[in-house]
């Protein structure tokens, strides 16, 4: 526990300080002020957040955590558990989409086991965290022990410095595993918190019936683990998944070094969200990419007054939407940085 | 004219008939089924377009055409008409914004003098297609002859023949030219066609009593020309500007090419609604980046029944939501051929 309560000890909030300075460079530019929009303000964040009026973007990584599901016993997703561990491997071998849209954007891509129901012995490329092999099905019992849950978080938290330590200036997360969405709803409704049917959808694409059957499988796993709800991590522990414990800590640790953190979709953010819950100033060294498919995301954002980069009905997860924004953030600091000023190209500036 | 009719008779509506094959082939990649959202749809239209279940994307450009504006003497925009050739200068020297975005995504920018009211004789690397030094005050008289509007949309048409002929796979559009938000609305208004004032906004931003001005200039310059509205190269013409009907031209010559195209916000819109209406199967041609945030490009992607693929609160034209957007279709390109399949990754599929 020490480690995550000094992590949570030494996130200072973001000090906004600099914004002045960092619009008044923005407007020296030569375009009229503020026509960039979003792409002005999340310079000015990225700027922010690293402290600096000279942003820099280094590095990009997108840290993809898999972890495996007991619930997923209960026939919560429309594929079977095995899926997990496969898309491992497929990642591994670059064949996933994550693969593909890291490479787009020139990142580097980190694929982490926190908890996948199959040793893996066999693949390289893995980073080998493994708290257990997937948790409890928490229908019945608490997804894992605290002290688990904790280990989780720690990773997620040596991740972050193991970035900072190469060099990353800017972190995405994801996720990968079976069942996570039922997970993930369970942990919104009660860390929001939210009613379990507005926050709870199709996930890979269950029908009407097992969606209905899903939403009762989530009312009972919060009444099964009611009294372990007392605070986020307790909550983590309860509910799991031991992927979600990763992206928290990575948002933990990222937050403590000034590293920004761009948020996948669904399963990210409700890791996002239980770093806010346990330490409230991450939040604004967070980017939410996009506004998910999945049912229930776009209520997460309109509670948690989050305006996403990108709107494109994505709902795969593993970190998709987090590259294709991380190329739009990236596009931000070079408008701030390689743009020409009304004086040195010599244009006159509004009259 | 002949130029121009010979284009379009060339132009071939988009076959649809691919259409299956090529969302089948995305349903046997490792993802369930959709669950990538519009990037799937971008991937499908990109192969439609080209015609193949194999697409391929090549080089990229933005073709950002300047124009000078005569309407610009009623005082309509922000900024004083110098500030056109003066940005010009600016884009070959690389320090405007859709240089860097051009640089970001990785495409060529092509930056073309349709009728900028400077000889810029001292420049280099502008590709020089000046059909006249600007055109005439639309509030008084057409903005130029219909041979001029003709002679400006076949500039396009032979833009979008050379990249064809260089290699190029995906085209942007981009625009230069102080006041063309008062051509662009007046052309809107005609061809939508929409009241003047659900159109009209702030361009580079002018304050209300400016917007009320340059309604009523809007208004007048409708009148003025009322008897030269017949048919959409006419409207063009009367309304003008030079650079519009390039990006007209482009959108054309393009179409006939099966050359996608990327619209960039309420000047390229404007060209490319043109284009349309002179050649209703262009649409189908075009991809819409982004909605702008100049009021009035909302309503016409209403109108026009056009999701456009971001939203960032742009509205500085020069080719900038559509450098973006083209980063996001690469990327759907690159899904379609880079990802695995079930099969090939031995991922077991949805039961």
């Amino acid at each position: 526990m020490n480690r995550v309560n000094e992590t949570v000890r030494s996130i200072k909030p973001v000090d906004f300080s600099l914004e002045p300075s960092l619009r008044a460079h923005l407007d020296r530019l030569t375009k009229p002020p503020k026509s960039l929009g979003r792409l002005e303000d999340l310079a000015v964040q990225y700027g922010l957040i690293t402290q600096t009026t000279r942003p820099r973007l280094g590095k990009k990584r997108i840290v993809t955590f898999g972890g495996d599901h007991g619930v997923a016993a209960e026939g919560v997703s429309a594929y079977p558990k095995e899926v997990t561990p496969q898309m491992v491997r497929n990642m591994l071998s670059g064949g996933a989409a994550i693969n593909v849209l890291a490479r787009h954007i020139g990142a580097e891509l980190c694929v982490v086991d926190m908890g996948v129901d199959d040793p893996l012995e066999d693949v390289t490329g893995l980073v080998r965290r493994k708290i257990r092999a997937g948790t409890d099905n928490i229908a019945r019992k608490p997804a894992m022990k605290l002290e688990e849950a904790v280990q989780a978080v720690e990773a997620g938290i040596e991740l972050a410095i193991e970035a900072a330590r190469d060099g990353v200036s800017l972190i995405g997360t994801g996720d990968m595993g079976i069942a996570n969405t039922t997970a993930s709803s369970a942990l919104f409704a009660v860390l929001l918190p939210c009613p379990v049917e507005d926050i709870t959808g199709c996930g890979t694409g269950i029908d009407e019936a097992r969606l209905n059957h899903k939403i009762a499988v989530i009312k009972k796993a919060i009444k099964v683990n009611q009294k372990r709800l007392g605070d986020p991590l307790s909550t983590l522990a309860a509910l799991g998944g031991l992927e979600i414990a990763g992206i928290t800590g990575l948002c933990l640790g990222a937050a403590s070094l000034r590293i920004p953190v761009v948020v996948d979709g669904f399963i990210s953010s409700a890791g996002a969200l239980a770093a806010c819950r346990i330490a409230p100033e991450v939040r604004d060294y967070l980017f939410f990419s996009h506004r998910s498919e999945e049912a229930g995301h776009a209520l997460f954002l309109r509670i948690f007054k989050v305006e996403p980069i990108l709107d494109l009905r994505l709902r795969l997860g593993e970190g998709t939407g987090a590259a294709l924004a991380m190329g739009i953030i990236e596009a931000a600091v070079k408008i701030y940085n390689e743009m020409a000023t009304f004086e040195s190209a010599g244009v006159t500036d509004k009259s």
